[in-house]
């Protein structure tokens, strides 16, 4: 693809499945119901790929103090002597349907990884399931995990307590390639002998993120330098920003939803269009028990601008058709990352984690 | 001001100082006259920062296939041995009024930097000038040159020539302090020992980036890395997108440069936005003998919202009342970034140039 300008279309259509709220009282297999009435509609309209919220299973449990056996409920278990997280009696029906109907599918679920000693570490995570190949071919953890490991104790606080109920991801950001989603892919036994002659015509490349991990431009780079197409990703995105004290900034409802909604656009626009790939975002949305999320899915193009985005606050599927060669204007111009780069310039990015201002004068 | 939610305001008055087109048959004269009564008008509403584009002084003269002594006229000398570019009689002028109206400056010249040999090394550059050090306290080096180095060869190519005339910047991003930029900051000499206890109350952080540098999400970061809290950054932007072979997207013309702006102001803000800093993006804009530049001259808030655009492609002083405490809001909360990066999972970012896809299947 670098020598060529005009790559060979490969359309697919692709849809955000927008849940509404999932309440505590809500069980899993209202839940469940609920997705694949969205698989089902998006097979009637011909999607190959749909991708669900973060967490999708479950409310946000997170903005609860949850303590003990209390929070077993919210986590799938992910143990490797009894197969993975596929095997789950909570996710596998999701796969199943899915593969019925020839849909890959992107969903967020609480991951209970299960050690070789028998302890366990918990993980905010996803999975990409491929109807193709009746399998999970790409798995993530959630790397930026927002809020705090202890309780804010000023009275009236918001909770956030991702940092008390998960660890931080331990793979990275690993980029895969989805077979069959498009027709026609060039494959490893028949492509050409130079490598770069054969991007932009393999099997998709797809990387996942999670929620806070949107905002995040390293995120997005890390995949981009892997050569993605299209990024899913998830989340639940409480509508009012806190302080750091966790109350809530002083605006009115509407404006601070306004706001919400600009930086969740500003980062999946911004970071679609830095690194070149279509961006398909999706919200668990609504009022959960009371606590407001934004809405806001957006399917997004490489060149930045919103395809196609949510009208409601409820269960919706947004569909778009996508040709993934769209990818290639930015990536064999602005963004050819290779003649423009310079990593020499970029060691803080991996050297430091907080600021370091300059000297005070 | 990690531990505190309220900093104290810290209030400035700043402007983007746009440009119109500047011809190739315009003198230095007439544009530093353009530029000095910009400076005038910022005076008179009280402006303490004026930030101009990158290549101010002269048309955007990578357009053009240029050789030999033609080439020398779009330079200022850099010699070490006889002051640096503040001495330049093309820009001196510029900085001498500035001091007399109490106004720091942010300017983008062609730097011809002359080494120890005598030979010379040229770069796109900025500078910034502190009216109250008088003297310049910031140098940047555009990092990110677009283009090429030899010309396109198809007929009817547009030539975008930084390569072949700059070297890429050697300086890094090196944010720096603005001396007496706002009133009442807190110096080494009266500094509490706890350095995060001083975030936020000394002098101005200012990061500086020129054009194309502000698509790259890892140039904002390192500046972000230095705690910044305003970014200066000029730029020509043309108003159509070419092909890898320089040929015009074929697009309507008002397409084509809502197009450019989208790109310019999903930057812009939210890189702001990520970063948590002010942001003054100034455009030389209107078309320079036939070609178009885009305008949209911003200055944008850390919230990521445009707080002032210019209405026009001609000289246009662009003002805004800026409270620089407004970047804690961010940076103490979404973007505390000790509390949230994970450097171990960055390292792609340094340590490969081009993009790596995953093997095909």
């Amino acid at each position: 693809m670098s020598t060529t300008e005009a790559p060979s279309p490969r359309p697919v259509v692709v849809a955000a499945c927008q849940l509404g709220p999932v309440h505590l009282a809500d069980s899993r297999q209202d839940v469940l119901n609920r997705m694949c009435k969205l698989l089902d509609q998006a097979a009637r309209e011909n999607v190959k790929l749909a991708v669900f919220p973060e967490l999708a299973f479950t409310t946000f449990f997170p903005r609860y103090l949850i303590e003990g056996e209390d929070l077993d409920q919210y986590f799938d278990i992910e143990d490797p002597s009894k197969g993975g997280i596929e095997q789950s009696p909570n996710i596998k029906p999701l796969f199943d349907h899915a593969y019925s109907l020839g849909i890959d599918v992107y969903v967020g679920y609480a991951e209970r990884s299960i050690q070789e000693d028998g302890s366990h570490i918990d993980y905010n995570s996803s999975a990409y399931y491929s109807a193709h190949a009746n399998k999970i071919v790409g798995k993530y953890r959630k790397v930026h995990l927002p809020g705090s490991v202890e309780p804010k104790t000023e009275p009236g606080a918001f909770q956030q307590l991702e940092k008390r109920y998960f660890h931080p991801g331990n793979l990275g950001f690993p980029a895969f390639r989805a077979p069959g989603l498009v027709p026609g892919a060039v494959k490893k036994s028949d492509a050409s002998a130079s490598p770069a002659e054969n991007n932009g015509k393999g099997d998709p490349i797809i990387g996942m993120l999670i929620c806070n991990d949107r905002r995040w431009a390293e995120a997005w780079r890390v995949y981009g330098l892997q050569g993605i197409e299209i990024m899913c990703c998830g989340y639940n995105t409480t509508a009012f920003q806190t302080t750091a004290s966790g109350h809530m900034v002083d605006m009115s409802p509407d404006a601070a939803e306004d706001l919400v909604l600009l930086h969740h656009k500003l980062s999946c626009q911004g970071n679609s269009y830095m690194n070149a790939c279509f961006s398909i975002n999706v919200a668990k949305t609504g009022a959960e028990d009371g606590n407001p999320l934004v809405g806001g899915t957006i399917i997004v193009h490489p060149l930045g601008h919103i395809i196609k985005e949510a009208k409601t606050k409820e269960d919706e599927l947004v569909v778009a058709s996508i040709d993934l060669s769209d990818c290639y204007r930015l990536k064999n111009t602005v963004f050819a990352f290779e003649k423009h780069r310079r990593t020499e310039h970029y060691h803080p990015i991996v050297e430091q984690t907080g600021a370091i201002e300059p000297e005070l004068l």
